[in-house]
């Protein structure tokens, strides 16, 4: 009996330690993760949750296509209960389509000019519900337009690189570099980095390992200029005895957690992001990234975020 | 005089250790207390807490509902005024209270069209109020949406079952899966456990008891692919001396509350669920829900949680 | 040099120490605060906090009040412009106004008819005005609405009197019990019980003091049935000298805040409430407020919540 | 080799520690950042901060530009479709384009009088995308609107000046006072104070230094009328040897995060602040900012707060 075979997460990122062959990079960049899920397509599904987190372009697409699709179904109906049972439609069938979309549109809009205007019970039945679907699909818009915007995303730009630099004396540590890359204030910020690696067992298995780093500063108040998040080199680091050619061969990867609080949107955010092996740089340190001005005000380059030079 | 008199909670559940026969669960799988509330209907009715927790089926038939009732009374309000009062009402009595009918309809959605309009001081003053009652109705349909829309719930799979497996060197575990069962990421998990059976006191009296149970990882930052949730039956273990049959006989109940951090919603959120007795396997373990496909990506399959084998 | 002459606040309530003759409680039994506040009216005024915190009744005398004086403030300025400007005006100029009243309501709630619709430039850059106006008005009432209804509050119902109790063996304790009163879940609960009373310092003078109560139980994971909070009145309590008697002489006050996590709502809401020396009975216990029934399901009667039996 | 090379921040503040002559406060007394970022516009811009952060004053000159410039590009549209495809237009040039523009602004605002309305298939379509366009803009003005009501602000008043004042038993101490500027209650506050000076190091340079000061009491349940928050200066206090010179000369700069619940909103808030040497007062200490009125009922009087007498 070993403790092994049941699948219990041996850390705290709910990741498994099995190492598969030619795995790739678990989350990404941007702080997604880089797994498919299968056989849960309608349980997961959210409309809300799709129209709030796609891209700009695709929300305009759908609520464009949702408007006219609708207004096309009930140009339809109008059409074949009957062009007559509009007032003001005119000239022949194709033209009477049109007019028919064109009341639609009026109708769905509630803007109702009424140059064409409905006669007769189904028609008039038809367009007070269509007038109703109207509202609450521009209901529905509204709440996602909010929905979008009130989403409190924290905007942290990190340097590109994770830098080993010389440390206190004689030392060394980990460092990596954010800044605040959104108007609003971020306060009451904390960090918390996992750092993991493939180990070879006493039976020549090889088993990934997961565990968090001792930060010197794992909390700030404010972020006002920029945080370089620094981990000592010290003995009771599992980067210990890491050399630099042991970062690749272990295929090292840093998990990163910020929380804060953002003061704009009265919320606590979060941002993931990670790097891999490659990206870090051995014996380098970075470069600071504001200055005091002749008018005694601090400038902060975002751009210069992540520069480093080497030592 | 004894302390038991007085109706305290001898837990941190909010229960009651009284054990009357035939008592049903008292939470359901899907979270819910299995209480009757008495005497407090309109104390506790909210109209808003209804109309964004109620089904999808319920919530558009209370909507609409309202939009036809709300219509047809000042359908029937115009109609007593006169419907001589609407310019472009013809035809006969029947006709015209459904031409009065169409009119609010044009009005309460305010779409206007104006085939139908009013004159006279006190429709006018009616068709005012009315569009001004539409627009509000429609405004706390837009509230109620948006309300059903942006509450955050955290769907969590649970396996179907709880199982005792064997664990670590000649131990044992009782253990439960559990992964994300939406597209967003829940990331700062927290689990809390509450293992509850009947015992007989010294006295021969029955007497509920309730007991959290120690968790070998009780948080985890990110949940990826699965956490299975791991209680070590040592020897500090409520459930050390239990044999199989005494899951059943002692009317074992266990109760869950995951607390985690939705990072679509921005919010915290809970998840609560229960096991009884039967529910609970002995000598079986989980198998793995997720495996490396060809390109190198982890594939999870939510069809798959909870699946066990015999040991 | 005195401490005492710096007005610093001797206790985490916010309160004072000084102790004025005749002072009337300084929390009500609702949770608010018995305080006047001067020379601020201005600073503290918030239009959107006074909508969201008002009664029904006031919040629609406002929209309703907002809706009317923008309408005739209109139909003057639409009046004075010409009544000939609107097409479709007829009759004497009492009737001219009304007329531009009503024609004021349909370009305000945007139904526009068209019965009635503007001519010249004048009146068409009023009305194109006055219905921006009028989508901008629903806007804001749209939002107030959202906000009283998403507006969380922890609705508890408290037990009307704090108990003095016999507990455990030979002891004492103070007591009082709470239900949630909604129909909504509270999960992780808390409470805060400051004692508060008049005592005498060596100097003769009256001195105000308060002090954190212990407590049995201060979390429960959940809300299902009832809680009955427990202080033990033992050698470290404040209150163990206390005869019955004390109690009104020594003005005490008892305040209470319960915080909790409401599910529905996904919030954490807060829960303010005091009782005075008056409602404190001295050898009483509560009744239980529940019992299981024919079915198995237990009954909570929200009106027994309190009832006490004297011991 | 040095530890000062790479740019870590000193302290929890996000903070540089180099002190470069002429360097303003870093922190303005309204809370926000006295620091210029570059190169990081469009990534930082969003609207919607925009819109919920401006004054009013902006906001409204934004929402009626946006309208007004929306209405004028449709007029010039139409316009150019011809006026002719407009029923009711009449007159000559410029006439037809104020026209336009009319029947564009009851387009956009979906009041649609129908004196005017559109013929032809051109003009048919952008009238209909019109009102689509006129709908998502006023949805966007209610969310903008909702966003900018519903954001919690901690409106505290500080008192001008930091005195330090006789305390204890011979002692001194730091003092602020605040009180909460707002008719909602603040309850669950924390404060966190830190105070940051010039010093000379051993080599002669100038380094900011950071300590977060030690408070009285840091936390307060409920803020009912003021709170003074108090820094002992004793021998642990950083602050210890500083003659009433040292204030200026070293430049001091005390940082002031206060954290609240606000009752209201059910959100937690953030108050920042910030005093400078000059706001300093040496042997001074505050009045009380309030009063029992003759009906035994407490007054503050908000313009009091941070009134001191010399001692």
């Amino acid at each position: 009996m070993e403790k092994s075979k049941t699948p219990t997460p041996s850390n705290n990122l709910g990741f498994d330690n099995k190492v598969d062959s030619g795995k790739k990079r678990t989350i990404n960049p941007d702080g997604s993760f880089n797994i498919i899920r299968k056989n849960n397509f309608w349980q997961e599904f959210s409309l809300f949750r799709l129209a709030i987190t796609c891209k700009w372009r695709i929300y305009w697409i759908i609520v464009l296509s949702v408007y006219l699709i609708l207004n096309f179904l009930f140009a339809f109906i109008y059409y074949n209960i009957g062009a007559e049972n509009i007032s003001g439609i005119t000239g022949n069938n194709c033209n009477q389509f049109w007019q028919c979309f064109f009341f639609s549109l009026q109708t769905f809009t509630t803007v109702g000019y009424g140059g064409l205007h409905p006669l007769g019970m189904i028609t008039n039945a038809v367009a007070g519900f269509e007038a109703f679907l109207g509202l609450m699909t521009f209901a529905l818009a509204t709440g996602t337009l909010y929905g979008r915007f009130s989403r409190p995303e924290a905007k942290i730009k990190y340097s590109n690189n994770v830098v080993v630099s010389p440390y206190g004396n004689e030392g060394k540590a980990l460092m990596f570099m954010l800044c605040n890359n959104s108007k609003g204030n971020l306060v009451e910020l904390s960090a918390k980095i996992n750092f993991s690696w493939v180990d070879i067992d006493v039976h020549g298995n090889s088993l990934r390992k997961f565990e968090v780093l001792h930060l010197e500063l794992d909390k700030i108040s404010m972020l006002a200029l920029t945080w370089t998040i620094v981990h000592e080199i010290n003995e009771e680091s599992p980067v210990y005895k890491f050399t630099p050619e042991d970062y690749i061969k272990k295929d090292v990867e840093i998990f990163i957690l910020i929380t804060a609080y953002d003061d704009t949107f009265a919320q606590i955010v979060h941002s993931r992001s990670s790097y891999t092996a490659t990206e870090i740089i051995y014996g380098a340190k970075f470069k600071r990234a504001f200055y005091t001005n002749d008018d005694g005000l601090q400038v902060l380059d975002v751009s210069n975020i992540g520069e480093y030079e080497k030592v």
